[in-house]
């Protein structure tokens, strides 16, 4: 489906590059974000030059506290040469998305032509210690209470069992094969920290993290780095003749603890953000074709799949079990509902691809644009029709921020 | 000077307000930004609903490693019992004056009608311990080198008098008239960290802290935030009939450290700010009437002048003390050269006002804003002709990142 011409972007996409994940002890920070940088440059069709770009924007979650970092500017702009300005953004494991969101939203100011958006995080050789700091982005009393953010999300889990699926085997299951999907998704990605099928044994069978979360429900602690390049909408195909553009660009905050929410089987400012995208899109849910989606553990996939409208509330499970169970031999094993079908996370997720947080939410537009574009290769998904919408679900905490974007590679 | 009709303002500022700077036990980092957002919303002439504000813009430097606190819209989502879009800018001491820049490009983009700027930083309760925080904005090189920010000023300021003030006694005196005009300034301010005159012999004979710089060189640790709402130029005279136009917003880098630079005696990130904003406003520094500077240390205060333009390289002492000498009874001290006139930190600066380093940028912006209106009771600037435009100058670490802006009461 095409985007109406009513929808005017907010910028496209002209290139995009990006790190592997996992472990990369003997990178800097700095070091991952210029690779990621460099990558994308590269990846420009018309070529593009250091000082072509005019203004930087990065998000990192835990350079301060894990990194002992600050002004990233300052290093940043030592390491390139350069003296642009430079802008860094931190909305926890969302700080990739909402950099990104703050590029697009420099773009359409009209002020830069051409703008880098770098995500990035360096967590392994902070060793255990990284589990208390990734708690910076939950609500200190839930610290104190002695939660991990696994907890967190365990709480959310076993609560979504409890009202959805009590007593039912298959939801257990459902909420087993999200992992199992993203698995095999990354088998195919160069890029990715895990590269192995897991079953559902697997996952059940995993060490128990915070009760119902077993260690196989959960996304892992990595290091990597993404960047992408946007102009503006006018000027995209003097770089390309294929650029991504940015159609809708929303973000939405909520509490940031859970005991103060309504619901812990939902997550509202998901519903907020992508309900503000699709609106500004003239799109629906049914209309999206592939989503990377911010499956930091499994339960978030789905809640994700109702707090965005394609499942209905309390009926994901059913939908990811149908799916799956359906799909089991694709290559990418979609979403299936009446008259719709949606790949999500096809190059395995956070699950599979890893999480270096602040590199999470550009990586996520990394792999919608290399999709689009019917560049990803081995991994390159298949649809019916034209492969033509994709959206990016990126949150921070246990929803504190959610950051949506829908990317078009034709608009109208 | 009125700017010309040329100029297409940024953004227009309906509102402002702030906390008083100092010491702030009893009060969490959130409040004390919320404290400061409610009155720039009180301070808005046509009356202001919490539902009116779109989207916020926030910045701190230290709020991760010195507060534990991470993901910002968060919390204040839950404070404000709102889901609208929030983003946190960091970038060291120049965090608050990013958030501003940021806000500027989301009102230009178009996307919002009216955005609230907060910048904030809660750092005395961390007590000695700060010392070290505050170098996560310095190159680690640095920091194990044993050097902390008064040591990196101070190797500028030992420069400084070297090349331009061997043997001149005057140049001493000069570097430590700034901090007795800052506090001079401060008297009548009601928000101020310290209200008291000093004389340049009680800044010679304070502690020597890291030679040539003593206590009374310093600018404080502080608590605190500010708070400023923008809306577009358009709408402006809506919400108020005296809007101050933010006609030039620029942000530039450089280098972290101080060993790589081809000179201590100026920030190249100063000069090339500067030099783009009274470019895009077609102003020189001449025209500039009030200028909020980035006076952490005072020999920040004397680049300043030189890196803007205002005096020649080297010369900037020579200024700085026949200015004093000439205007020692003046309400405000004026900085002074043929045809020009220019009163620098009419509150007191970061020196005397106090400098929770990520409201700073953003209290520069309020003090500008209440003295280009005439609301700054009886710390009111005098000037020759209609007060009218100014500067504000808002650096990270020793000079990796500048914002500057220029803002006018009148536009043509």
């Amino acid at each position: 489906m095409p985007i109406s011409n009513k929808v005017e972007p907010y910028a496209a996409i002209i290139g995009a590059g990006r790190s592997s994940f996992g472990e990369q002890w003997y990178k800097d920070p700095e070091k991952l974000v210029m690779e990621a940088g460099i990558r994308a440059m590269e990846s420009v069709d018309s070529g593009l030059r250091r000082r072509d770009i005019q203004a930087c924007y990065l998000g990192s979650f835990l350079y301060q506290a894990t990194n002992k970092l600050s002004l990233l500017p300052g290093y940043m702009s030592r390491e390139l040469g350069i003296n642009i300005p430079m802008s860094t953004t931190e909305a926890a494991c969302a700080s990739g998305g909402s950099a990104f969101y703050n590029a697009c939203m420099a773009i359409k100011s009209g002020k830069y032509d051409v703008v880098l958006v770098g995500g990035f995080e360096k967590m392994t050789d902070r060793v255990s210690k990284i589990v208390d700091d990734l708690m910076f982005a939950a609500d200190p009393h839930e610290f104190d209470a002695g939660f991990t953010f696994a907890g967190l999300y365990a709480t959310m889990m076993a609560r979504y069992i409890h009202d959805y699926g009590q007593g039912q085997s298959r939801c257990i299951e459902a909420l087993a094969q999200i992992a199992c999907k993203n698995h095999h998704h990354a088998i195919d990605n160069e890029y990715a920290q895990y590269r192995r099928e897991i079953s559902v044994d697997d996952v059940l069978k995993s060490q128990p993290i915070a009760d119902p979360i077993r260690l196989l429900h959960c996304s892992p602690i990595s290091d990597g780095a993404a960047a992408v390049l946007l102009t503006r909408p006018d000027l995209a195909k003097k770089y390309t003749d294929t650029p991504v553009y940015v159609t809708g660009s929303q973000q939405a905050t909520d509490d940031v603890s859970l005991f103060t929410r309504v619901s812990l089987t939902g997550i509202k400012a998901t519903r907020l953000a992508v309900g503000m995208a699709l609106k500004e899109t003239g799109l629906s849910m049914e209309d999206i074709q592939i989503a990377e989606v911010h499956d930091c553990f499994t339960v978030e996939e789905a809640l994700f799949l109702e707090d965005s409208g394609f499942y209905e509330v309390g009926k994901a499970w059913e939908g990811i079990y149908e799916s799956y169970e359906s799909n089991k031999g694709s290559k990418h094993i979609p979403y299936v509902k009446d008259g719709a079908s949606l790949i999500v996370n096809a190059g395995g997720g956070l699950k599979a691809d890893g999480h270096p947080v602040g590199a999470t939410g550009v990586r996520q537009i990394y792999e919608c644009f290399k999709q689009l574009r019917k560049e990803a290769g081995k991994n390159q998904v298949e649809v019916d029709g034209d492969l033509n919408l994709a959206l990016t679900h990126n949150i921070g905490g246990t929803g504190g921020i959610a950051v949506v974007h829908i990317l078009a590679r034709d608009v109208a």
